[in-house]
């Protein structure tokens, strides 16, 4: 079985990834594409990144998973081909596998330059039909990494450009708002462990997330463990933290913004929330 | 063959419908993954329902039919696997299935519980990732209903919450609109063999039908058997009555809504539209 | 290999792709089904007819592509199928597939009569479901265009319905807005080949564009070629001319709206944009 992922913020409007489809069928016709979705906001590489890390572990290992968040494109960002925890990813090298590599390290990485696997003539606004998708076609039909392009220097690998959380004290823990989800549940970039970590030996109900100026007490275990319309904090189904409302949708009720400041705190850190 | 359909209020923007196709590729990697839609009404299970008996007739038999509107996904709520009219269904056991059991009974149905098959550790907020997915890949695989969880009581198997349409005397027939469709036309709730025991002898154009506030002559052939931009009703692509404006959207020009009532009558019926 | 492609005007929220998917699976369970898109604007056969001749190159020869924009479904108009380029078509008569014959001509085309391929009962209002789909599931199986119905008079083959380019004297070519892209980009009836004959010897950057009001100076190599935020011409990835906003959405700042006329001129061409 080949498969083959992608992950884009095309959108479904306009034929894009429709035709990466019929580039991979082109090379590789027995290859299956996934799409993971679509739907990233417009250039969000933050958005892709949390994203995608969430996804591609639920697929067979072994999978090409395309990424083409790509602001730069037609430019002079690269592209890179990444193998990390028996899955192999091409995107470009704008931060959008940091998120992927943030869990696991990378068991080698390439610039993807060899032209003989990109389609001609190369486009100057569309290399996810003439460079992604005949590339990672190449790669699910049995090509290896190293006939892509040369190898990256690992420290050049991580951009360390999208967010995460980070520990204020033992008792705080500072992270912001990734985006909504279409019910409208804020995604944000603090993990479960973390939480753990800070929560330690205290009881999770001694917690307080601060988000858009609402505090709430404690991390609920379901949706409905609180009053219907009442904020919630839950860890989601990514291993993140996720600011929801039983019944409602957080985004709207709360105003609450992409990137604004989320806080979890066990009681002791009484600073207000900084980005 | 084995063919997986999905059904969902999950929309596009997501991962979510991804990473379900990643664990069925997980778990059974020949089986065919195909969207019915992913944009029923958030939490419309009527919606969702009338979309899904609509649909399944259209594939193969055989096949297993995931349908995850789950407002109650994390608490009480259990999950049913049926088989009926020679295909398979998963699904929670909200009234969602409602619509195909009214057609044809079932030939077997069982509570999901046997963990065996889920995903570890089972989340609280993705039933569909980590339940609904890996199960119906292991039906597809060829696991029998029986190996899923106990048998479902036949009484409690329909919940009676979709509505549904009633006779009111035997010259008045009353429903109501399910949803607008991506063109505006009115789904409603009024099938096309009540329809046709309404009117009987009597000539099709005797009928009135009663939507938002119009009355519409007649059950019309075609779009454009009316003047343009004029409502008329048909009997849509379901079986089901529509409303439809030619070359206009009903929704927008009538301005109604879900839940409103629809009367259908063959000149004998007077009284006002009652919910 | 059995590849069909499906192109419409349904969008996603309904399950009209999933049934016609459906259907093709229950008659050609090996055919393998990619949606080139489902977001061609409601009705505007203009639209589809680009995208689509952009699109269907980059499957593999011998795809069968389905494309259903067809507001006079269930009316007169007639269904073709066409083998042109190696690739089969299915489409309503009225346009939608003049661009591709418009590149190449037609090695063979038939209307599509022989009910035999039909599911019965043909509704009134979904002949995607009922007629493209298992005709388009028969020819991927094998079945021959002359097994459809009678063959077409190639006169009549082309319907001339479809907006183009046309020069105005040597130094000026004008043509229209066709539709904005996800991102904002305007995609017009200009071919670069046409801008490249229009050009001759003279640099492209004495080249202005007029679309909106506004004049661009010179076709631009990439998005980035221009500064933040300003508005450029591009050979787009469909080999059309593009209009665009570096970093930004052309159509929001533009105000530009579908049919609105695009000048390309060398400094020769003085008049004001005529439709």
């Amino acid at each position: 079985m080949s498969l083959i992922t992608l992950l884009t913020d095309f959108g479904l409007r306009d034929e894009y990834v429709g035709v990466m489809k019929g580039v991979v069928a082109s090379i590789h016709p027995r290859a299956t594409v996934v799409d993971i979705t679509h739907g990233i906001d417009p250039q969000d590489v933050t958005h892709g990144a949390y994203v995608l890390a969430a996804a591609y572990t639920y697929f067979p290992a072994g999978s090409v998973h395309v990424a083409v968040i790509d602001p730069g494109v037609g430019g002079k960002r690269r592209i890179l081909a990444v193998e990390c925890g028996g899955h192999r990813f091409v995107a470009p090298d704008n931060g959008l596998l940091d998120r992927v590599l943030a869990d696991r390290p990378a068991a080698s990485a390439v610039y993807v330059e060899n032209q003989r696997h990109f389609l001609k003539p190369v486009s100057r606004t569309f290399h996810g039909r003439d460079i992604f998708a005949p590339v990672a076609a190449h790669l699910a039909a049995g090509r290896g990494l190293d006939e892509l392009g040369p190898p990256v220097d690992r420290p050049q690998l991580v951009r360390g450009i999208v967010p995460g959380s980070r520990f204020k004290g033992a008792a705080c823990l500072e992270g912001s708002v990734v985006a909504a989800d279409h019910f409208g549940n804020l995604l944000t970039t603090i993990h479960a462990s973390d939480i753990a970590r800070l929560v330690g030996r205290s009881d999770r109900k001694q917690v307080m997330v601060h988000v858009g100026g609402q505090a709430i007490h404690g991390i609920a275990s379901s949706y409905d463990s609180v009053p219907p319309l009442t904020p919630l904090a839950i860890i989601g189904s990514r291993g993140l933290l996720e600011i929801s409302i039983n019944g409602g949708n957080a985004q709207q009720w709360l105003g609450a913004a992409k990137r604004d400041p989320v806080r979890v705190d066990v009681h002791r850190c009484r600073t207000g929330p900084e980005t």
